[in-house]
Formats: structure tokens, sequence, C-alpha cells
């Protein structure tokens, strides 16, 4: 349940929030207040005087929820903003390769206008006898890369006990789609003040991916984007995954959390990563985050999805004007009458 | 197999049709003869050294294919252009309601620059107790309502008996996503001159909606457009289908005939009608096809996923925007080198 | 709306009858009333005195329910009982190819326990090009092969313009999944008084399937079987669609129409058809409908899914012992005590 | 590529290992020798000559496959064999609620013939505000049933640091759906010779499950059985997941690893467990995971789909009888002759 408090009347949250933690869990955002558990006939007779609405059938994800915080949660990093009116590009090699070559990619990341570096020094992959990243020292290459091109770092922790270490280079924690429910990795994150990118599992419903944010946001850190990355469906056979851009609008209503698309899982081939990449933008998503790569054939890991750096760089200037086009007001007026 | 004959060898293609014909299926576009069910050793020398290239592992939808047919199809009726360089608005209500009805909803499509109007009078309901449709009548009113507002009039067709007489009063065939293998039905549509508007079934492959779209051309007639209106996946809960985008430019590169995508009934409400039309614009369909009421909530069908006439008129005039952005070349010069 | 009428009011029935047909669909067994489209405010006080229940949340699909039919419905063929107490064999080839090897399969199917022969004369293929089918000629060999051995037949309908030719030679009417929403077709068959079994679609969900059936029942006919054939899932490497068995006690507490289970479509592959169709009858089907070809690697179609003689003679043999063991009470008495 | 040596070239073995350790994976079992990432040119004239025979196209999952261990893994803890001829019950509450509670369900599961005890210490919730297990005090209840009525223990763990601990008390580790691509979990359970249950992922593939399983014997540990429990599909209104029994003879042929199926938590529903179950032994899995309780309405977690102890005892009685039954060669022999 939670209870909106009238403007006037803000000094009962602290009564409100004493008399049920402990027993339940209590979370406040300025004037509303959500118990977990309990029902409108557990108030007090000045409680409801105090409440301008009372909100059941509130989600279990509830501090992800805009009935809990109505407005959008921007993510403020070093060199980038993400959420609310900000459009964010997020580029980068699939894998960090070398300091050289992670530099070279920074370079054209940076040229497409992203300001949030991308790569993978421990990557998950489906066979125990692939490529497994470079570890702590592709974290030192991309911190480097990113730092000579003022970008932000944003690159995958995959187990728990390396979340201390990789805190140490990164600006954002990814929450790859495998360890979407990987509840101890979540919790792990929660209890950093470091922004996450949570990506969507495979087939992870809308409620899944909002369940697994709140195991985040449980913990106290409220830094938090969900990225649409493409589902499993019956239909893979041209593309990797169904990308599910129906779901950005979708998430947007339900969470202020800014919402991202990756078309490069998705599309798993670099003619479709472009148009799923625009229809994202058009779709409205906070940013992109894509991979890129300047021989994509002797990629280290996913090089049949990398962008060269022209593509790329097309790409980005018709996103950037695509989500410049549908932010503006039509000019024109509506001047048909029925 | 399809054998691209040498410009200056085009007589042979008359001999390798009829040596073929009859025992095989021969196609002839132009340059390139496909034969089904052949193989480089069944050709003659001459026939080899007629060809400028022989292509093996061709699709058995061959009609269809961009090996067989490499330019984009462009339909032309009396108000429309679709496919190629063209885009093509269609609107209208999801039924047809009454001859007042359609007559507002013809004006409304056309404010917001449809060409076509869409409307049912025979609708595929889960229910056999549902609304069926007007029938005949309903299909007076819709032309009625097109013709006064110089507009293409495009419809349902479910029953093959019926193809005579919905062919006196339209313009394109809608063929739904239920009888997406309803071979009886797609014979008989491909032995008329009129367009087809083919939806995607909720559950078929891309190679289904080839092979389906061959039933129509196998027929002789290659009027075609294919529609994606949402595919069936674990996520029904805030959307009615999940919007299948990234199988546009999979399409586009497969085959010749135009693809246009129905936010509608993929989105299932209203508020995400918008976002996913606007999308399937960027990603680069050929049209859009929505559902329009001035009073969705007494809509005869379907009405939580009507767009209201300000709404539709906001959308299109931001799709033909987004269509003009991505179809207009990048002016700025990539100056970045590696 | 339900009604169930107390026994001692039944005459009340007729008057129910008269009050509400011509203005809503009204449906009566035994002493049950169905009628669409109302609730409890709409009786006389008369009424709910006569009434023993009123159940609301009918199903669209209410001559299918439970709720307005509890017992079972039992088909009966000249030769064959299909649903309640009784498991039915059906076997035959996916094709039929000639007079002889449809007689040599009856014999072959007769001898695993069949008592219906299986057998397409009109075959639904993917592609145009591929083989369509022997036509009225493969029901004429059909006919006689059922007949030399005293079994039924059971052939496709495709087509509504088919359904009188058709009825002169089959026993029971099959619907192809990719018919399941042909409603033009559905209400074809509804006016027969031909058994009609009816495969679920690859994408039809419970609800989906119960309507379709309904579309039959509404024009008459209830004489209807339902048959699990196999699913579109994200996994279709090994398998060619996933078997819902689960689906199987799901109908059966839903719908009183016998529920079947085709292992040949789902499966997909000889070795898995064996466990998938023992797997059937442990869940508790009324039935299975199987492929089996003396020659596999020869077939006309679907050679990769068909029993072998012995093959199919071993299944049987297992399939009716498993049968009998699930149906009969366990001896042994519980006697632990908590 | 594996290489099967020849009986009397035995000795060639090792000199292959030496040849190739250090630069490729080399795994031998018995004659067979399996080397990642080489084909037959790699090979010496010796070498050649010693083998039987060359298999190319070995999956990835090299060290699960038929191909590189053709007889069946049979595991074997203390009161406990699975895999090969066995068939193994399993059974428990879904959470230990407390010491008394599940000494309780221990004496009913094994009347029912489990010689494994499940239940939950440490549970993975969707929601981070849910019951998340008693933690180490339900692991020494859970112990304590199992050793008073000598069972073998089963119990989740979800968090690599937990292992050392979970290790002092359990039989077997289960990994549960949502873990099953944690590639840091598998290795830490790959690293100790504690037997594992690995839980199918709700969307993933054959192979992804297969090669999750071969992160676990990458670390050395090959007691491993995979268990199917239900995959996400379109259809989730009656039934919580739907279980895919096709998987269980597919998974079969690929892999030596005993298979196991849970019928509770596809079916979600007590009235559906009982035929899963049947259905998965009839289908030829080697044993039955199922959740028992004596008070479901009550239950801390997944009451809905525990059988109580009389519908248990009678579904295994039935299980046992079927597995005989499917397992014992018909008596009659064929004798219709084509």
């Amino acid at each position: 349940m939670i209870i909106v408090i009238k403007d006037n009347q803000m000094t009962i949250i602290d009564e409100i929030r004493n008399r049920f933690e402990g027993t339940h869990e209590v979370f406040v955002h300025h004037n509303r207040v959500a118990i977990q558990g309990i029902s409108e006939t557990d108030l007090t007779q000045d409680e409801k005087i105090a409440a301008d609405a009372i909100i059941d059938n509130v989600p279990a994800a509830v501090q992800g929820s805009r009935l809990f915080h109505p407005e959008d949660t921007v993510i403020t990093t070093k060199h980038s903003q993400i959420g609310g009116a900000h459009f964010t590009m997020m580029a980068g090699p699939c894998s960090v390769e070398s300091a050289e070559h992670v530099m070279k990619m920074a370079k054209v990341a940076k040229s497409g206008g992203a300001t949030i570096l991308r790569g993978g020094a421990f990557k998950p992959r489906t066979s125990p006898y692939s490529f497994q990243g470079l570890g702590e020292d592709g974290l030192k290459y991309l911190r480097a890369a990113a730092d000579a091109y003022d970008m932000d770092v944003l690159t995958e922790v995959m187990d728990q006990d390396h979340v201390d270490m990789i805190a140490r280079y990164t600006d954002i924690f990814q929450i790859g789609a495998r360890n979407m429910q990987n509840f101890s990795l979540l919790k792990a994150v929660g209890k950093t003040n470091i922004p996450v990118m949570l990506k969507r599992g495979m087939s992870a419903t809308i409620d899944d991916i909002l369940n697994a944010a709140e195991y985040i946001a449980a913990g106290g850190n409220h830094q938090i984007m969900i990225t649409e990355r493409g589902i499993r469906t019956f239909d893979n056979k041209y593309t990797r995954n169904t990308l599910d851009l129906g779901a950005v609008p979708v998430l947007q209503k339900l969470t202020h959390y800014p919402v991202i698309v990756d078309p490069s899982h998705a599309a798993g081939h670099t003619e479709f990563v472009v148009p799923e990449a625009l229809a994202g933008v058009a779709i409205g998503a906070s940013g992109l985050v894509v991979e890129i790569h300047d021989d994509p054939a002797h990629a280290f890991s996913d090089g049949a999805q990398a962008l060269k750096p022209d593509e790329y760089r097309q790409m980005a200037a018709k996103a950037f004007a695509i989500r410049q086009l549908i932010t503006t007001p039509n000019e024109e007026k509506s001047e048909v009458t029925l």
C-alpha cells in the first residue's frame, strides 16, 4: 500500500515510519510512504486523515514503481546524464582486446557522441572453453581509454566477489542477461553507490525485471537503468533474439528508471543493428548501448554484430536527429474538425 | 536453382523454359530463370555458357525472393503507391460501424495523410458469439467513404467464397493473421489481380510468411505486401503481442515485397500504439496501418487500441518526419581517422 | 451465466428459453441453461427460485465447458468409441500414397490395435510447390482400406468447399493446426453431423482452442475431439515442436470433449515419437494418433517422423498397458499415519 | 574432435595427451580422446593409424556428450543410485519450515519410496521482500530429517560463497533454473566432489543446458544430473510453465548424465502435478523430484503445487509401476507380416 500524504501533514511520515518499521518494509519518497503487507484497515484515523490518496495493488517492486516515485530518475556520472530529458550514447567493443585497441575504439565511440565507453573484461561465455576476458588487466586498459577521451566506463560484473575490485575501475556496473536473477550478485551491487545497468533476461517478463531491479534498490542503490536487449522467441533463424521494443514504453509507464536499448545482441548481425538502433530511439529509449569494432571479422567475441566506425557514426547522427524530432512538439496545429 | 542469363544470351530463356516446363516449376524475371528441383548438372553445356551466374540454395518461396527479383516491388493503386521509395499511411476503424461513422473516420484518416482507408466488414472473432461484422453493407459504406475522400479501400477477406463479392468493393485484400496459412484462401486471392496485404501469423516464422506469400504468387498475383503485426511470446501482460520490428529489415533483405507495420494489434493499448508506430517508421517500414476511432470506449471491436483523431494526426506528422529523416543522407562528413 | 435448475422445476427451462432466445444465445443441457450476456439481475424471482445454483464467469466457449456439460462426451463411430473410459488408437500414413500402400498400412494399424485409420488426401504444405495430396482418389483408397479392416476413416479437410465431398468418404474430419482459426471451415463442419478432430494451432492458447471448438458446436455439431500436437517455442533444434502434455489435464478439467495426443508432429523424429506417445498415455489422453510407414525414407511426406510397423506395434502394446495401469486403482493401502 | 583409439594401441593416448595439453583442452575417457580446436590434419600418421574412428562436429560440451562418454553416468550416494537402470524418487517440502515439519515430511517422502529428501533453506524469490529461507538452521533440520529416515539430502545453493558451508550438510547440490548460467556458481560446485542437480533455465535450449553442465564438468566434477522443470512459452494461464517432456529423450540421446523431471514447478497446481509426474516416468526419466506438504494452504512457499501425503504416495506407486512396465520387454511377439 502507498499513502500519499497531504502537503500540510508531512510530519506524520516519521510517525508512520516508526510505527511500522521492524515489522514491515517501509519506504518513503517525498510525500509518499509505501508499506509492504498492510491494507487501509491497518491505518489509524489520523493517518487516514493525513492521506491525500491511498493506493492499493502496488507491485512488489515498489521502490521502482512510478506509483511510489512518479518523477524520472536521472543518473549523473562524471561525463554523462542518463534519463529524463537526456539521451545518452554508449559504445565500445564487446571485449577489451588490448590497451591499444580499446584506446582506438574509445576514440571512435567519442566521435559518434558517446559519453560512455562499454567493454567487457569478464565475459559470460556459453562454453567454458571460450575466451573468458582479460580480467583486471582489461579493466585497466578500459579505464585508461575512457579517461583519455573524457568518458565514463561501463563494464560487466559477473561475480559478487569481483564487485569491490571492479568498482575501482568502473563508473557503471553492467549485470548481464544471464545473471538478471542472480540474487546474490544483485544484492552485492545494491550495497554500492555505483550506478547499475541491468539487462533483461532472455525470458524475463516485465515484472521479473522490475523485481530484479528491486533487489538492487532494496540494498539502497537507486541508480538503476534497465536495458532491453532482445528476448527468446520461436523465431531466431535470421536474428539472434527478438528485440522487444514494445517493452520500452511499457517500462517507462511502470518505472522511473531510465530505459536503454541494446540493438547489438538482439540483431546479432551488423546489417540489422542500425535499423533496430534507430527504432529504439524512435520508441523513446533514454539511450543506446552498441558494440563497435574496426575489424569485426577478427573480434575476440561477437564480431558479427559489431558496427564498423563509419556505420556507427552514421547511425549515431541519425539517432540524435530522431531523438530531437520525437521530443519536439509538432508545430502544425490540427485543424480538422469532426 | 536460379540461372542469371548473360545480356547477350537472352534468347536461350525460352529454350530453357520449354525444356523444363511441364516437369518442373519454372519462373522467369528479366534475365533470371528459376527452376525448382534441379541442379547445375541438369543444365546443358550451352545453358551453362549462357549463364552469368548460377545460384543454388534458393528458398522454396522463389518468386518472392530477392535472388530472383532483386528490385523492390512497388504496388500502384488508384490513390497510392506502396513500396520502393514510397511511404504509405493506412488508417481507419477496426470495424465498419455505420455509413456515417466510417465517413467520419475517412475524413480523419485523410487529414493525417492516409491514402488508404482500412475497415472490417467481416471480422475474425475469437468467439462465435461476438459481433461478426456488417458484411456486404459494411463494404458499401466503406467504399463510399473512401470514394468521398479519394482514398483506396483495404478490407479483410476471411472466406474464399467471398473473394469475388469483396473484389467489387475493395482495392486491396487483407488476409488476417489467423488465415495466414489458409491455403485455399491464399490460392483464391492469388487468382485475382487485386493487391493483397498478408499479415504475419502469430507464430509464423519469417520463412512461413514468405511461403504463404508464395501461395499467392503461384496463382499469378504478385502485388503482395507483408505486414508485421506482433507475435506470440511469453510476455503478454502489458501488450497484446510482441511487435517483432527486427523482422522488418530481415524481410526487406529477403524479399522484394513492401513490408508494412501494424502497431495497433501488437500494442493493444492506445498509449503504446504511437511509440510502436514511430519505431516502425524508423526501422524502415514502407507504411503503417493503424486503427482510429473518435469514441474508442464505444467501438464495436478493439477500442482499447484505437487512436483518437488528434493522437493519430500527431503520430502521423511525426511518422512522415521520421521517414524523411531516415531516407535523407547525413550531411556531415565523417572526419575522424583511426 | 449458467443456471442449474432444480430437479422438480425443470418445466421452467422452456419458459427461460422462450424469454431469452432471439435476443441472446441460449443453450440447454439437461438441467443447465446457459445464457450469453446476462447476469443474475436479469432473472425473474421465479427463475431465481427454480435455480439450484447460478454460475457466473462462464467462458465464452460455453457449450464446450464442463460448467455447462459436466459429464464426458463420448463419440461413437461404427468401429470406435472415443472419450470417457475408452482409449482409442488411431494410426496410418501421413499421406495416402496409393491404393496398395494404404491397404498395407491399414493392416499394420489394425495389428497394433487401432480402430481408426488416418491418412491425408489433401495436404497442407508450407510450400505451394510441394506434393499436395492425391485428392478424391486418395479418399477412395483410404475408405477401401479402412473398410477392408473394419476401421473408421480420419482425414483432413482444408477447404470448406470440400466438406460435402469428403463427407462421403470419412467418418471423422480432421481440422489441421494451420486452420484452427479458419472460421469459415469450422462453421462448415459444424453444420455436418460427422465427428471432428480439431488440432491445436501452433501458438493457440488453451482458450483459443476451446473457442475454436465452440465455432463447431455453435453450428450444432458436438462430436468434437481436441488434439495436442505440439506448440512453437524457442527450442526447435532437436524436436519439431514442443509437445505440451500439460495441456491434456488442463483441457480435461475445462472441457468435456475427448483429448487426443499426436506425438508424431511434435517429435518430428521417429526416435522421440515412442516416448512422447507413452507419455501422452500416462498423462491421461483419450487416444493417440500416430503416423506409420513401412519405408519412411521414401514416404511422400513427413517420413522422418513415421514409425515403422514393429516400432508402432511395440509402442501400442506399451500404450494399452500404461492406460490400463493408470486407470486401475492402486491396490495397496496407504498405511503411514502422520 | 574425438579420436577413438584401437584396443591394441592404447599406449598412444598418453603421447597424444602430452602433445596437445597446454595448448588445447584435452579429455580422455577410456579409449576416447577429445581435443578441442583441432582437426584431422593436425594428427600424425601414427595417431591416425591408432584411431579406430575420428569424430568431427563434436559439441563444445564434449565431456557431457555421448560421443565422448557413450555409457550412462550412474551417480551413487549413500542411499541412492541415480541413472542407468535405476529410478529414483526425490521428495520433500519446497522450503524447510521447521525441524519438526521437515521431519514429518521426510517420513512421508520415505513412505512413497523416496531415497532423497529435498528442501530449500536458501530460496530464490522473485521479490526481495519475500521469505528467503531459514538459512543454515534450515540445513541442520533437513540433515537431521534425512538421517532419521536413511535418506540423502538435496538442497539448493544460490551463492558461490555458500558452497563450502552447504557442503557440510548436503549430499547433492541443486542449481536452480535462475542460476543455470551463473557461471561463477557452476565453477564453484564444479570444484567439489558432491553431485549436482542442474535445473534447466526457463528459456534455456538443450544446448544451453549441456554447456552449463560442462562448466561443472570442466572443474572436475562429473556427477551431474539434469532436470527438466518447465520452460516459458506463450501459454501460462493454467499452468506455471510448459513441461517440455520431449526434452527428456533428446537429452538422453545427447548426454550420459541422468535426466530427472520436476513436475511441481511446471504444473504449478496440484491437480496437474500427478499426471505430469506419471508422464515424466513414461517418457523415460531417471527420476522425479516433487514437492510435498501436509498443509499446502499454509506452506511458506509454493503451496499451490505441493502434493498432499496421500496424493504423493498414490502418484509414487503408479510411477514405480509405470517405470517397471516401460523397462520390461513386451512379451507378445509381433506376428503380423506384410
